[in-house]
């Protein structure tokens, strides 16, 4: 029995989390699919910031640091954080970037693992990977004279050899929402005697992460995708607490300081996670990064990350079924895993090569373009032309926080007249420039 | 002669940059000397942020990556505060933290200097630089088998050895005001074979910066001190073109890719500053920096740095003076040397150990303290409790753009006021706890 509009309005009315959608400044007229690339804003940002700006910095300036605790908002943000992945108190901070927090733990777990078997030479990691964590472990391999081995996901069993040091991992595929099993492959890693890094950018707040549970050793996530932190919000870092003490990182700044106020020359790490930060961090984003982890919090109580997972799958499961049954036969494929143990919370389709306007390409950045237009955002990455294993991709978001039923049917329903109608192929949409 | 209020309210009336403290929102009642440590927020930020926060990202969301051109905002932002600075075009960045730059070219500096002259195996800074320009060096230092070397300031010269790679100061220091003759040092650095980073933080926007001109290979700094980018504001990266190309820092993230949308696996840096780039930037707090920004770029009609360099030395030489006058004979000293040329934009005091209550320490917390509560905000720097060279410090910061000189004849009227009052003494303002 195929799914109606009517059957996706009554499951919107009976959704226990709908109410969370009120949260959510979504523009009138969009149908936002992109929130795994930038999160929409929560209503309570404006406010948060405006009261940043006006009272804490204009107002009461330095001394906010002791009124409004400025100085411990990583720490607070990272508590507030923890339970959407599996850590404990005092285990996480909300600080820097994505890539400078990677530096920090792949330098740290690069430390421990040869520090207790020297020979180990090796990061492994997938050649999909996000690059911006590939070309960290590149530099670090280099600095170290160490080497960075990238292999295919079904290659990663085979690439846990005796001279592997650090397994990298992003937990989702950016480009496939493809979810690694953590507890499987970080168990698999410590037979080999292999710590894990786990970059967490396209699951903490998408789907549930037991980073505890799994016996992960490092941790690291972006703040602006799924946690709705605002554009470029700060990102955060977990380390284990069995290895948070053993080394300082490299960037070891005051913020990371035992007493970062004595002004002492000489570097003392703090305990715990808080030796991860580094520097002053940018307070009026961060704050906004706040409002963001809000929502998670109110969220506990109708059910949490369990919940939030049970829709989003739901979300992702109609997406598919429907675009199989009212797009069949416009050279659309599926790349995300029909397997919800293998899912995150995006679903990406292929587009044939040569089904592009006159046979060139696959056409799938003007559908994208097209889609946009009509205020149904999603976003494309680009493939390999056809000659290797990444076809052009159209990528698709589902945030249940903010997302319906109704707007899945939406979606759906636009894409099928962009691809019926030809619109895609007008020249504007194909002109290729500057993309996110 | 002395001088009175009236001549101060006189050389208000005259002050050709009087405008430009109409771009503040400054507390009433307050005489904020802070601003070498948190700059007062501009006027434009509230605006600014809330438009970031409402139309940038509520409403356009990932498309204003393109729309509002987030992606090169390190870039303009770094264009618009190179003439402070004595950079050319495209020469700067504004990004992460003073940490994480310092980490940057420190490293982009010993690469080049070792690769040069491998024997080169010292960096060489000052004993009382800020304490985490010490602790990034330190540990940079240890991860590549290489010793720190602190001195005096009078020993920087003879520290300038045929071993010493890299030489790197504070032009003005936070704890006494005195600034290095940038020109004078690089030269003799250079002639000995030394690379030189020098750290900007309590200089740009403070004092006029030349670093073309002086030769300097690296510098940093700050943009939440004297340029008024709100909390935690993005910090700045300089490095003299010379250098630009030659190393890829170790932060190599992919906004320092040479094509960052093109998502190779393998990193290109890219040509230039940006390469100094790593991770995706907290737009929101990128953006209220703008705002301080924009109040150097209104000062340029009106005579520029140099105008505010001769009204911020009227106003530290009215400062001492009227120190010296009204509050004699209450155990201050000057850390801050008379000598124009090597003074910042600061004045330190100090106090002789033994004044506090009961003779017991300095009383200068307290005394700041008590200058706090009647509205005139200044900081506390401790010593070494007398045992060795450094006494507790009284800092009081002077930032033309919004400070005239009545404000300095009633913050003197306030701490003769503490001083002969005794208030300073109330049990109220002896109790350490948090400082900033």
């Amino acid at each position: 029995m195929t799914t109606t509009l009517q059957d996706c309005r009554a499951r919107d009315a009976q959704d226990p989390l709908r109410a969370l959608r009120d949260r959510f400044a979504l523009p009138p007229g969009v149908i936002y699919l992109d929130g795994n690339s930038l999160g929409v804003a929560p209503k309570a940002a404006a406010a948060r910031v405006a009261d940043v700006v006006n009272r804490e910095w204009a107002t009461d300036l330095i001394q906010s640091w002791n009124t409004a605790s400025w100085f411990d908002l990583p720490q607070r943000l990272g508590n507030q954080l923890a339970p959407l992945i599996g850590a404990g108190p005092n285990e996480v901070v909300c600080t820097d970037t994505t890539s400078i927090n990677l530096y920090k733990v792949l330098s740290a777990a690069l430390n421990i693992a040869r520090e207790d078997s020297p020979t180990r030479k090796r990061v492994v990691s997938e050649r999909s990977n996000f690059p911006t964590d590939l070309y960290i472990a590149e530099g670090l391999c280099k600095e170290r004279g160490l080497e960075l081995v990238l292999v295919e996901p079904e290659e990663i069993a085979a690439a846990l050899t005796s001279d592997v040091a650090v397994l990298m991992l992003t937990h989702v595929n950016y480009r496939t929402g493809a979810m690694h099993d953590m507890a499987a492959v970080t168990a698999a890693a410590h037979a080999a005697g292999i710590l894990t890094v786990w970059d967490l950018a396209h699951s903490a707040g998408a789907v549930p992460v037991d980073l505890n549970g799994a016996g992960a050793d490092f941790s690291i996530g972006c703040g602006y995708k799924y946690l709705n932190g605002g554009p470029g919000a700060p990102a955060f870092v977990w380390v284990h607490p069995r290895h948070a003490d053993r080394f300082w990182q490299p960037l070891s700044g005051w913020w990371g300081h035992a007493a970062p106020f004595a002004f002492t020359p000489d570097y003392q790490p703090a305990p715990g996670i808080t030796r991860y930060l580094c520097g002053t961090q940018p307070i009026i984003s961060l704050s906004a990064l706040q409002c963001g982890l809000d929502v998670f919090t109110a969220a506990q109580s109708l059910g949490g990350m369990a919940a939030l997972r049970a829709k989003s799958l739901a979300l992702t499961d109609l997406f598919i079924a429907l675009v199989e049954e009212r797009c069949a036969g416009h050279g659309l494929g599926l790349a995300t895993p029909r397997d919800h143990a293998q899912r995150g919370s995006q679903v990406c389709l292929t587009r044939d090569e040569g089904a592009g306007v006159n046979g060139q390409g696959s056409g799938a950045y003007a559908i994208v373009q097209a889609l946009i237009a009509r205020g149904v955002i999603g976003d494309f990455r680009k493939g390999d032309g056809g000659t290797g294993r990444h076809n052009d991709i159209l990528r698709f978001g589902f945030t249940p926080l903010y997302l319906g039923f109704e707007d899945v049917w939406n979606a759906v329903e636009h894409l099928r007249q962009v691809l019926e109608s030809g619109e895609w192929q007008k020249a504007e949409f194909n002109q290729t420039h500057a993309v996110t």
